[in-house]
């Protein structure tokens, strides 16, 4: 039984093991620094630093017609295929913060790269909270020579609070992936729960490893994991201003991964595994989530099946009464017409489960106390299918609750 | 103080006034035949009739591509430019209910026309209630010839009842209106609460009136009101399966209205109040609701300001802040962003109740007592102003409460 692989919808590669140690050449730290609840002692400033030259990295980044400071300095003055460190905040994500904002997260890589010894450019800086509130960034960078003081080997759990908001579950994990040319460690710290949307739902993950790869084989590996997962959940349907992944890769510990090769594919598994359970963490930590969905839809046209995931992986109707534990699959049905007015009629199918409920557009006898039973779990598997063949798409969803609401309508005041 | 025409957004036009008789011509009733609760005695079948020869008619349908029963089998089987009656059944909306569904609307469509002496193309029929469980038809074709009997000049408020589903504002009025050429008496009768779109917001809405119009001038009146109205209103983005509005014009009053005349243009502007209020009912009794919110965006390109409108009114994180009371304008930004990926940066500004709050894209400074105050009443007005000009759009909206969530996740167990 796994701690981390806990989503019977993520099944970890063989050569994958849990509870390691931390990449070789990577240090982590996490510190209060007033910024989410001046006083507090709550920590919300963090840090991953690579003590190895030649580390590589990749990095993605949400695509808001509002895109956060942080996100803006570094996409434009950090060279992300060779940060050396990332600084995060949380308490505020400097987003709609205009030219000042700006210039507060120039502040923060600029002092954080003097406290670190390392240039600017090598500095990638990001931020989670409050929108709209410039961010006080005299008082993170005052707090920057405690944190790289405090950097550690074993710092990963202080970093992965200090990066948390509304999260409620851990997201952060050390794997051993054993590869033909050797074993390589690999490990993440992931924050998100609200504002989560399937065109890019991180909000923030940073991964680490000490094997050794070239700049353009972690890009593309980050590129196709963050699709298959940050792309494929939603919460509430929510695009970010701050989202930001970033991998970073030592090389310390000197197995070496070469394109195309069995090391590759392995190492791709094993990320891909990752970034999977991530992402389902995400949606099981949806802001008051109590259960998971997952649709899956067939047919002809990639657009088409695109457009109906999402449309009900994100309807507050479907998600209320994944909540409720309800099984009414006629939500499902209206989601679907919704997505693609005009179509009518229109010969869908829907099972929950594996029950069939729909076929050829219309209900059909099925066995209700199996069906209540079946999405009385806490992972629920919704299977459409519409006419044609060729195409899928897939999405994990959270419900819809009430401390969603809760959690929402009071979240600044 | 008027008791209909609550919303400071509607001014009724001064030739309108409230408090009118049904216009001559039509009868209505509700009675119980047991589809919502079955022994409950709760009304659950409503018709309205117009007993004038030569009545006249128009319609509009929503564009889901899975359509209900009803509203399939009335578009293709109705004369909507000439009904003489719709009849309407809560509690099960005959909608993925396949052949067998079409074939209950058609077996109710057709014993009403034998219990009322019509054709069966005169009998619109429509329905509201859970979707993809069979309509017993049966039922409701053997309460019929009781409905028919007990059709009156007073029977408004019954069939209203009838009509109703998760509703618990009334939305039914009579109004006189003063035209050039006499007075006509204008009343409807309408329900919706919850899976409501922007992309026609009905439900069910059924409008009469004793003025004399042609088919053409009572589908284009009602054409430009749905637009105005029931198409800019939502509650939880939603698009339904159900969705019809009728509009039936007697005669009755001998008043008659010719094209392009002052008559015509007055009679627009009260059906336009009318149903303008009406959508904003709906919006108010959005599930759960306790605040309606009103976003309105300028800027250039029509495409760019509806989808920032959509975008900002279907957020559940805009809608729970309204719902708060959280002056949290942080989450209109980020609504805006989603909306127009790619775009940044994107000089916005934004205005919460004459407040502004953000302009260029950042915050600006502003009262923080005053815009905490302003969103504490029932109405809230979101102004976005984007680059470029010429366009513009409004959408209003329900905030997201936690009875939405209990309301939703417990509607069929």
């Amino acid at each position: 039984m796994s701690a981390f692989f806990t989503s019977r919808w993520v099944t970890p590669p063989e050569h994958v093991r849990e509870g390691a140690e931390m990449p070789a050449g990577f240090r982590l730290a996490g510190r209060a620094c007033g910024v989410k609840s001046p006083g507090s002692g709550e920590l919300d400033l963090g840090a991953v630093v690579s003590d190895v030259a030649g580390t590589v990295s990749a990095a993605r980044f949400c695509d808001s017609g509002v895109l956060a400071a942080p996100v803006v300095v570094t996409r434009e003055r950090c060279d992300l295929r060779a940060l050396r460190a990332v600084v995060v905040n949380s308490g505020n994500a400097n987003a709609a913060t205009g030219d000042a904002g700006i210039a507060e997260a120039v502040r923060v890589q600029e002092r954080a790269a003097a406290a670190l010894g390392f240039a600017p450019r090598e500095v990638a800086v990001a931020s989670t909270g409050v929108i709209g509130v410039l961010l006080p960034g005299e008082r993170i960078a005052a707090a920057l020579p405690a944190l790289a003081a405090s950097l550690s080997e074993t710092g990963a759990a202080d970093f992965a609070s200090a990066i948390r908001t509304t999260d409620a579950l851990d997201k952060h994990v050390s794997l051993t992936v054993t590869l033909p040319s050797g074993a390589v460690a690999l490990s993440a710290q992931c924050k998100g729960a609200g504002m989560i949307s399937p065109r890019f739902a991180t909000m923030l993950c940073f991964v680490q490893t000490d094997a050794a790869l070239s700049a353009e084989t972690a890009d593309l590996l980050l590129g196709v994991t963050v699709k298959r997962s940050f792309d494929r959940v939603s919460v509430d349907g929510q695009l970010s201003t701050n989202d930001t992944v970033v991998l970073m890769a030592s090389g310390a510990s000197g197995v070496r991964i070469e394109p195309e090769t069995e090391d590759e594919r392995r190492f791709g598994a094993a990320l891909d595994a990752l970034l999977r359970q991530l992402a389902l963490r995400i949606v099981a930590d949806g802001e008051g989530a109590r259960r998971i969905g997952r649709v899956h839809v067939r047919g002809g046209g990639q657009e088409t099946v695109e457009r109906v995931a999402r449309a009900v992986g994100n309807s507050p109707l479907v998600k209320a009464a994944l909540f409720g534990g309800d099984p009414n699959w006629g939500r499902i049905a209206q989601a679907i017409g919704a997505a693609l007015p005009g179509s009518a009629p229109l010969a869908f199918d829907i099972a929950i489960e594996g029950i069939t409920v729909a076929r050829g557009g219309a209900g059909t006898a099925h066995d209700a106390a199996a069906l209540a039973q079946a999405v009385s779990g806490g992972e629920v598997l919704y299977e459409i299918d519409l006419p044609g063949e060729g195409a899928e798409a897939e999405l994990f969803f959270s419900d819809l609750s009430y401390d969603y609401v809760k959690i929402n309508a009071e979240y600044t005041t």
